[in-house]
Order: structure tokens, then C-alpha cells, then sequence
């Protein structure tokens, strides 16, 4: 049978039964890219493993647990789904909604969201509505409509979603015959770094890799409450699928820290955007900015990786979710010349 | 051994030998997905699938010529690869050429092309030169400069482009057992095309599956040199992606067409844009405009297709490398309303 998505894949490790119907977009099995040549620009003597989630259907990690929580959500009878949310979530929420042909509400605080951030959300079909006030107040509406009717949270405190999202460590396993030293991933709601721990122990305990790695998780210098121990009220940091500044998995990602001997540290801006473009430039992989901040972490700490090591960094967007971003830090520019044919040479300088 | 791109996966068919440099991102192994209700939708009686080649790591399905274009590049000495392109090409360009530390030339024509249009180019490092005149005057110094420089043309004149996109119909192959019955695909530069029917004759002759699909080739109304047997000087669609007068590849997609008792058809902007707004509705997949032409083809000649066959529409580009076409044709609108959770749900109708 040919590759039918995560739960299909991973069906005995998962929540699910013969019952529940299978809303898949075939995520998942995206492509794990051995950096060389970042490597080597970074002085590394160990090996790095780029595991790009941005070659996910909607061009994010969401989807791995959005499949998941989406059919549960038609297991259980349930009407609709909702999320509050600003970006990749929305997306990943709507495209599963219209495959499972539940209605998709998506709740987003007014004037605080660009258009474009929702462009994917408006194609799918949600029914997106902006209500006066700040984010964590549009979330306040979504619980308090779930517990009222029979209409499905999908944000990141459903369990399912973290439950998809640890097949990610699975995939990595597979590839490498075992765990990997260390593991990068972004933190911003701290979801993923938890369902990576989980899909690591899990495999280990079944005996399917002989180690297990140190989880470190990256927050943005602007928005780094797990790292300062207290809520960021006022968060500033340009990588926005990380701007959390009250995580909703705070207490699992610091047991994923503590279990694993791991390390939760911050980066900055600027790290984040040379991260960004130096993976675009050297790998030919782009990713969201935030996504980069796994990469700047890694190369942050990299005296302290131990020689030899095997190195995941996890990119969790697509870099065509902002192309603004692409554009304003581009690694070349547009070089005007006359249409002649000593000229165009003189510029490419051969 | 896990899955490395799609020449290591293919070796065996594809011109590359030992002595090959692989440069890869994990290209190919794309989804392909069951899309049962927009079969209801428009009252199918036959299976269809869609081949989603936008989950390819630059997001679109010309990394699976470009990862061989680029090695042979590499393994024949080659200082630097070199396009004219204005699209999905240049950016396959950029990132092959980054991954395989091979300078990277793309000379577009001055004022033509929006810089948005670029950004992933210009992220991935390419040196973009453009030049006054016409896209044709610029492809033609593409080939000057390639006769006097050891530079490699990587345009799909290149024929390690076609061997590469042929994969596309193994993978086809392997997820059904067989090949499908009818196989529409978008027809720009026609390349695509004559690889795919490469590609099901290749494995039809290996005995890897009992029949052979017939070739549908759709272009844009407004830009279809091959229905109407002409060169278009002044295409007109929305359709950039297909939007070639003159294509390269016409005589081998004519060629596709004969062998398979197949067609080449064309479909208007209206037509594209309905199944691109109704893939994303229904199925949860948002491609590009152009790639959605051959599930509006398919929707046209739905009455020819044999009752219980099944049908394979390639979705060539990701939804993402267009969000302003998103925003103009979205399924739904962002509603406004008061920060009061009765209003909400007035707005969500429940």
C-alpha cells in the first residue's frame, strides 16, 4: 500500500480505532536533508539533519496533528472545528476541515492580523471572524463556545494534536536507524518539542532506537518566557509562528528539558534572519524565519555538541508563508543591465 | 536505506552513474490523494486523484528535473547553471545551485517581472540579471552565453530536466499498482507532459503495470498554441505558469498525445479559477492557478471519461507562490463583529 498519510502509517501508535474515519492530506514523510556544506561553513564536526516540515500540504508542522484531531473530531459527531489562531494553525485547521467536510470557524483578534497571513485559511473556506480585543481574548470566545456546543477546539490544548506531531521523532528514527544526539526545535507554544520527547521515548521503549536525544528547545530573544521563567506580556520578536508569550505546553517542554538532559535557550533576531539566510543559501532551503531559529540555536550552542554527533534541526514552516520577509532579507538583489551581450557578461563577472 | 530524492530512488532509469554527484533536497515522494468529494461534487463516476507536486521542497514539481539538471552539471565540471525564467524554474535554479555550490545565473527581462515573483530566487542567493526586451531576447543570450562559457543551460531544453520530471509517473505507478486510466496534466512549456508519458511507457515496458493512461494536455484559453496550431505572439491568461506562445517541448507533447489516444484541450480563466477555488474547498489543497487547469480540464471532458476508471490530475505548483491570487478569488471573507460571545455566534450562524 502506498503512503497514506501518518495515521495510516503509524495507525498502532496513535489514538485511533478501525472506527475512526482517516482525514488525511497524506502529510508527513517530508524530507530529512543532510547539511553539508552548512556544516562546514559552521565549522561543525558533527553531522546536521535539516527535517523540513514545510514540505507539509498546507507548508507546516500543524498538519502532522491536525489529521489527527480532525478526524477525531468527525469520530466524535462533531459539527465544526475552531481555533483562534493567527497563521499556520488556521491554515493547517481549514484544509482539514474542508477535506473532512466540517465547517472551520477560526477566531482572530481585529486589525492585529494582516490578510495575507490568512490567505490560506480564506482559500480553504473557513469562516473567519475578527472580534474586537487581544488574542488571548479571542481564545476566551473559542473555549467558551466548546463548552457550549458540539463544535471541536483544534488549538494546540487538544491532545491529539500533539499526539500527530510526535511522528515526526518516528520518521527521524527511521531514516537515521536510530535517535538522533540532539534535537533543535522552535518554541513558541511548545507543543512540538513536546510531542517530539513523546515520540522519542515511545520508539525507544518499543526498542526501535538505542538512544535517546537531548531536546533543545529555541525561543526568540523578544519572547522568551520558558528561558526567564515569567509571562511576556508584550512579546517582540520578528519570527511571529513563536511570538508566545504565555506557552500553552510550557510545563511538558520543560519536562522534555529535564528528562532528556536538554536545554531550553534563546536567540536573537538577528541570529534568527543570518540562520535564515544562511540555510537558503547554503542548502537551498526555505523556510519561515521563525523555523530558523532551531538553526541559530544549534549554531549558538555548537561548542557544545559533542564531536561526531548526529544533529536534527527541525524546520517547521515553509519560507512562501512570508515572502516579505524573503524579500527584505534576500540574499542577492536585481542586477539591471543594457541588452547586450558584453554587458550581461561584465555583470556575471565569468 | 531512507527515502534520499528521487535519484537515488530511481537510479536505475535515470542517466547517472556512480561517478554522479547526487544533489538532492528530497525532492519527488509527493502526495497523492483521493479526492472523493470533488468526485461528488461534480457528479464523477470515476476515481480521481490528485498528484500534488507543490509539496516539493521549492515548491513546485521542477525540482524533480532540476536535482538531475544540477548533478550532471556537476559531475560534467560545470562552473555555474544558467536560465531564462521568470517562475517555479528559477527558483528550482536557485536552490539546486545553492545545494550544489554552483553559482547560480537567471536573466529575466527588465519590467516584466514583478520582484515577488522572484523572492524565492533571490533568497536562495541567485545572481538575477535583467536585461531590456522580451522573454525571448533573454532566453537567447541564455544560449549565447551558454555556447562560449562552460555554463550549463538548466531551461527545460535541457534533457536531464524531462528525465528527471518522468519520476513523477513511476511514483504514479507505485501508489496504484498500475497506471491510471486518463492522465490530465497542465501544458505551458509541454515539457511535462512528454515526461510523464516517458515515464508510463518506461515502466509499461518493464512490465511494472498492465496499461497505459491516455495523455490529456490542458492549456490556457487565452495562451494554447498547440489546440490552435499557432505560435500566440500576445498570450493572455492569468495562468503565469502555462503562459508559453511558443512551447519548447510541443512536438514531444504532440507526440504524448498521438501514442496515448489522448488530447491536448484548452480551458478558459474562469474555468481555472473555479477548480482552483473548489480543489482548496472540497479537498483541502491549494495549488497554484496554473497548476489547477487540469482538474478544470477534467471537469470539461468529464462526460468522455469511462465510468469506474481512474484519473490522475497533477497539481504542478503550490497555492502558496501566488497568495495575492488567494486573496482575490477566496472561498470566504474575514467578518467583523462585536467582542460579545452572543454576537459570535450570531456570525457563526450555530
Amino acid at each position: 500500500m502506498y503512503y497514506q498519510g501518518l495515521i495510516n502509517k503509524y495507525r498502532a501508535f496513535l489514538p485511533v480505532s478501525d472506527k475512526t474515519p482517516v482525514i488525511t492530506l497524506n502529510e508527513g514523510n517530508t524530507p530529512l536533508i543532510k547539511a553539508e556544506k552548512l556544516a562546514e561553513k559552521i565549522g561543525a564536526d558533527f553531522e546536521i539533519y535539516l527535517k523540513f516540515d514545510g514540505c507539509n500540504p498546507t507548508g507546516s508542522f500543524k498538519d502532522r496533528g491536525m489529521t489527527l484531531a480532525v478526524s477525531k473530531a468527525k469520530e466524535s459527531g462533531s459539527g465544526a472545528i475552531i481555533c483562534a489562531s493567527t497563521g499556520n494553525t488556521s491554515a493547517s485547521a481549514a484544509a482539514y476541515g474542508a477535506k473532512a467536510g466540517l465547517k472551520t470557524f477560526v477566531i482572530v483578534p481585529d486589525g492585529l492580523v494582516a490578510p495575507s497571513k490568512l490567505s490560506q485559511a480564506l482559500m480553504y473556506g473557513a469562516e473567519i471572524i475578527s472580534v474586537q480585543g487581544s488574542f488571548d481574548r479571542a481564545f476566551d470566545f473559542v473555549k467558551q463556545i466548546c463548552e457550549k456546543y458540539p463544535i471541536t477546539l483544534v488549538n494546540s490544548l487538544n491532545q491529539n494534536r500533539i499526539e500527530g506531531q510526535k511522528t515526526g521523532a518516528f520518521e527521524i528514527i527511521e531514516a537515521l536507524d536510530d535517535a538522533p544526539d540532539y534535537h533543535f526545535v522552535p518554541v513558541g507554544n511548545a507543543g512540538n518539542m513536546a510531542a517530539y520527547w513523546k515520540g522519542y521515548k515511545e520508539f525507544f521503549d518499543l526498542n526501535k532506537s538505542k538512544k535517546l536525544p537531548e531536546m533543545i528547545g529555541i525561543q526568540a530573544k523578544g519572547c522568551a518566557p520558558i528561558v526567564e521563567g515569567r509571562i511576556i506580556e508584550n512579546p517582540d520578536t520578528l519570527a511571529t509562528a513563536i511570538r508566545v508569550g504565555n506557552p500553552a505546553s510550557w510545563q511538558s517542554a520543560l519536562k522534555a528539558k529535564d528528562e532528556s538532559n536538554g536545554a531550553i535557550d534563546c536567540v536573537s533576531d538577528e541570529e534568527i534572519i543570518s540562520a535564515y539566510k544562511l540555510i537558503a543559501s547554503s542548502e537551498g532551503v526555505f523556510a519561515e524565519p521563525s523555523s530558523a531559529s532551531s538553526v541559530a540555536g544549534m549554531i549558538k550552542l555548537k561548542n557544545q555538541i559533542k564531536s561526531g554527533s548526529k544533529v536534527i534541526c527541525v524546520l517547521t514552516g515553509n519560507g512562501l508563508k512570508d515572502s516579505d520577509s524573503a524579500l527584505k532579507f534576500a540574499n542577492s538583489k536585481i542586477k539591471k543591465c543594457p541588452a547586450n551581450i558584453d554587458e550581461i557578461l561584465k555583470v556575471m563577472d565569468i
